[in-house]
Order: structure tokens, then C-alpha cells, then sequence
């Protein structure tokens, strides 16, 4: 296995003001898993109750994802339901969260887990990301990590100690600033690269992402748009989607270079792009590389523009002139 | 003179959680004529009262503005007042709007003015904005439009008129959607490129904009970010300082083709992050191409990343089939 994910596999209810599914399946590991099962071989650990279906396990493992870490226990199974409203659906209100068996996850790594070179820690309590990343045999040669406001607010310690130890870290705009406590995006995004992680990516929803990287000498930020969508089905899941892409790229890649990280977060806003087209990871789990790489040359052509060449003048030089000769014969 | 704005001249109030200026300089006229100052020579229809300050017409003629059109009537001035607040100030509330002399606004085309080939029609009532193009001696070369919800509501046909008639339509996201009556974006400025506009420029304040322009075979969407910041000031202006990038590339250059509208949509975006860096147009006003060029730049390193070239594949096929090869042992 080249990638470890850590979190959670969840039954959601998802709402929106054309459509509804219940016992969709979901969860940070499940959307992360069944993504980067497109581009590196992935092994999840998380925890499920006696309700979990069987044709669940086999969605997972029939992408390739190792499943063996998929604890089932005594209990029911994480549940989630969510309404989602709005223009383009980019509100949303939480109905019901019910933990059940996620309440007391305590994640086991197994031997070969510990040996992965590429490891995300979805958003579950910070202890328990540190306490992932303390059993890996080596320290992988990249951890990724998510979080939340919950975390932010509860048990920030925690999580300042799992930050510092992580080379990327994923938070949408308002949690970068609460976390930094600092209202500027930008200063909020440095403060946060200055604790200890490299890149700090900044999700906006159906705004794209912001990424700083500290290595980036040509600029150490770099901004990728949502793809425009004319029709959006359910945005469950976007995020740990994104962060499939993002981390697929690198994992399967090897490639960390500034360049690397930019075409990453392109990567991840493609399979973002994907996964909100349709319920649960439906519409990922059936992409061929194909799709993948028509969309990311539709991102390509989605913010090019002619750069000024080396000399060259955004108005040319004779008509500078020309316009300051008018100007003096007014 | 290559390109006439018919608009407001103000002063506005403008209060931040950090600083606060009264009777400043504002405006749609004010904004986008000092900004194209930087590209075009540009002549100016508004109107304003006996308390309009000469420093005031001076700030704009040294800019090389043409004023000739700057009518001084009985009355007090437009005045607006605003509150911004919200991280990076994001949000604002209207606290006072008096239309005083501009409530009687008629604009009255000189003849040279009316050669203009190069006209922007500031968000004014429909039947104005209709009745100044109906002035012009010809069809010119670019008509570029701004509106807003107000006259959505309550002058859609008159407004439906003028929008049939231009080439570049300046909306928010949530006026496209309103005009459009369809809350998809998408399909919203689709609508309305329908209706005669073959641009439309979708304004999302500090998320950037997302261009429509049917002419372009590549991809009828180009996106560009705002440029993030590490401070900002004061956000009045920032859509007409758009617009004013935005013309005074195709009014500076000619260039009308989808790679030129796509570098005006960039200089637009150069431009309004200027503003945004200074209370009415103070740091606009003392820009140097240099600055201009250097941002323009700027934006490129922002949203840059390698494009996937011909036959090249986002994982490397031997790095394909070797992860196939792995998933077969598992």
C-alpha cells in the first residue's frame, strides 16, 4: 500500500431542493479512498456498526480500496443528515449527527499500514490523528491533515501539536482565520505555514482553493477556481474528494516540487469537480483517467490568459505615446 | 478622446472596523474614469452640486480625464454612505443615500463625445444609459454595460433593451442569477448571452470573476481570481475599477478576440485590487504602468501551473500500470 487514510465511513441523508437519498453512503475515509483508488493504491482505517451493508464494503473494495482496516463493531453505524439550499447549493444546514460507533474509534494500525509512505489524516479528534502518526513505523513522506471548528474550539492543544507535525493541512476560509485568529486570509494562511506545515490550503467551496506553499519561490500563493458546473447534484464529500486529488497527485507522482503542489491542487479541484455531480462518490468511482484528464485540460483552458513576455508592455509602447500626445492636445 | 463613461460622481462616507473618511471622492464615473485614465484618454458625463469642491474636478482633469462633461447643477452632490465589515471586509451596509442633483440626472452628449468609439455605460437608469447610446453619431466600436438588482426589479424591460444592445455586460453573481431568473450560473449568464451580450462578466467581489464570452471556441468560461491581500482598505469602487482595466485593454489594444477579452478581464482584476488598497481612488491614481505590469504578473504567478501537453499523462503510464500491478497482489 502506498497511501493510509484515517477517519470516518458514515450513512448520510442528504437533501436538496430537487433531490434526496437516504443511507447514501459517506464519510471523510470513504470519499478520500474511493478518489485516490484512482491514482495510488489506498488502505483506510475506520470504524463501522453491525448496520453496515455488505454492498458498502464491496463499493469500497471493488475500487481497489484495501478495506481490511475496516473495523465492525457493536453499534450503529456514524449517520449524518444535512439539507442543502441555496443558489448552486453552497449553503447547508446540519439536521442530525448521530455518532454511534465513530464515538469511541480508536484507530489500529497494522503492520503494513505503518510502512506507508503517504498518509491523510481526516478530520477526527487531533489526539487521535497524533496518535496515528505515533504508529507509523517511519515518519511518512507526507502527511496530510484535515480538521474543523469543533476541533479548533475544543481542543486546540491537540491539534496545534498535529499541525506542527503535518506538511499539509486543509481548512475552508473561516476556519483558517479562526484558527490563526486573524481576519486576513493571507496573514491567517503565513501564521499557520510558521507553526510548521509547508502548504496551507484554503477551501472556499464553490470558490475554488487558495494554496500557500513556503517553498513556492515564484509565488507562495496560488489560487484554482471551482470548476463552473451547470448542474450540481449533491456537494457532500467535496472536500475529502479534493484532498484525494491533491494527495493522489503527489502520491503517485512523487513529485513535492512547487510545480508539483500547483498541478496537485488543480488535481484535487478536478476530482471536487467530479464528485459534486452526483450522490455519495458515485460519479468518482466510475472515472476513467480519461475523464480525469479531460477536465484538468478544461481547467487549463478555464483560466488561461497570454502572460506579458519579458519587454513586452500590456499597452504597446507607440500607443503609450500616441495616447500621451492626445492627452496633451486636450 | 477614445472612450466616454456616463455615470455618478459622489461623495461617499465610508466607515471600516479600522478607519473611516468622509466626503470622499466616489462614484461610477469618478471610479472608472480615473482608472481607464491609466490606458485611454477618457471623457466623463455626470452631474453633481454647488458643494462639488474644485481639489475635487482637479483630481480628476490631473489625471488627464476630460471634465468638459462634468456638469454643475443647483443642489447638493449624489452622497452615499457605507459601512464594510466581515473578515477582509467582505460585507456592507448602505447606512444613507441621497441622489440629490443625480436624481434629475439627463445626460447630455457633446459632439465630440458622441464620436467616442468606445462607450461605458455605468450602472445609471436603463432609459439613460438606452437614450446616451441613442445619441452617440454611430454604433461604437464596444458598448459595456453595468446595471444592478434596483433596475432589475423595476425597470427590467427598459433594461432588457439596453442589455440586448451591448457587447459587454458587468453583473454580480447574485444580479445574473436575479436577471436571469435561474439560479444556476451557468446556465444564468448563458441566459443572458442569449439576449445579445457576447460577454458577460460575472463580478464576485473578493472571489474574482468568471468571464462568459460566447466568442471564444477554447472554453466560453475564463476564470480570475481576486488577488488576495494582506490589507485592505476600503472595497468602494473595486467593480468600476474593474470595468475600467477591463475597457481600457481592448480600448488601449483593439484587441477584441477571445485571448484579448481574457487579458482584460486579468488588467480588470489588476486593476481592483488596487483600489482596494486605498480610500477612494488614491492608490489608483498614482499608478505607474510599472506597478500595472508588475501586478499583471502577479496574477499570472497566482493561477499558473503546468498544462498537460499533448499525449502526457497526469500519472506516468509505467507509474499506471505499476500501481495496477500492485492492486492485482492485494
Amino acid at each position: 500500500m502506498t497511501v493510509l487514510v484515517v477517519g470516518s465511513v458514515a450513512y448520510d441523508s442528504v437533501k436538496t431542493p430537487v433531490a434526496s437519498r437516504e443511507t447514501s453512503l459517506g464519510g471523510s475515509a470513504m470519499y478520500f479512498s474511493i478518489g485516490i483508488s484512482r491514482f495510488a493504491p489506498v488502505s483506510v482505517v475506520a470504524v463501522v456498526g453491525e448496520d453496515f451493508q455488505d454492498e458498502h464494503v464491496d463499493a469500497m473494495s471493488s475500487c481497489g480500496v484495501d478495506v481490511s482496516g475496516l473495523r465492525r463493531v457493536t453499534g450503529s453505524t456514524f449517520r449524518w443528515a444535512g439539507e442543502y439550499y441555496g443558489a448552486d447549493l453552497n449553503a447547508r444546514d446540519t439536521l442530525d449527527t448521530q455518532l454511534n460507533v465513530f464515538a469511541d474509534f480508536s484507530p489500529n494500525i497494522s503492520a503494513e499500514q505503518r510502512q506507508c509512505p503517504y498518509l491523510f489524516l481526516a478530520n477526527i479528534d487531533p489526539e487521535l490523528q497524533f496518535d496515528v502518526l505515533q504508529q507509523m513505523e517511519q515518519r511518512p513522506q507526507l502527511v496530510a491533515l484535515d480538521s474543523m471548528n469543533f476541533w479548533i474550539d475544543s481542543k486546540r492543544d491537540a491539534l496545534d501539536k498535529i499541525v506542527s507535525s503535518a506538511d499539509v493541512l486543509f481548512m475552508d476560509e473561516g476556519e483558517t482565520r479562526d484558527y490563526a485568529q486573524e481576519g486576513n486570509l493571507v496573514l491567517a494562511a503565513r501564521r499557520i505555514m510558521a507553526m510548521g506545515p509547508g502548504v496551507v490550503v484554503v477551501k472556499r467551496g464553490a470558490h475554488g482553493v487558495l494554496v500557500f506553499n513556503r517553498a513556492d519561490m515564484d509565488d507562495d500563493m496560488f489560487s484554482v477556481p471551482a470548476y463552473p458546473l451547470d448542474h450540481v447534484v449533491d456537494p457532500t464529500g467535496a472536500g475529502d474528494t479534493f484532498a484525494s486529488g491533491f494527495v493522489g497527485y503527489i502520491a503517485a507522482t512523487g513529485d513535492t516540487s512547487p510545480a508539483g503542489y500547483r498541478r496537485a491542487a488543480v488535481l484535487g479541484s478536478v476530482m471536487g469537480s467530479f464528485c459534486v455531480q452526483g450522490f455519495s462518490s458515485d460519479r468518482v468511482r466510475k472515472l476513467r483517467m480519461q475523464d480525469i484528464e479531460d477536465r484538468f485540460r478544461a481547467f487549463t483552458r478555464l483560466t488561461s490568459f497570454a502572460p506579458l513576455d519579458d519587454g513586452e508592455h500590456i499597452v504597446p509602447l507607440d500607443r503609450q505615446r500616441q495616447a500621451r500626445r492626445k492627452k496633451d492636445r486636450v
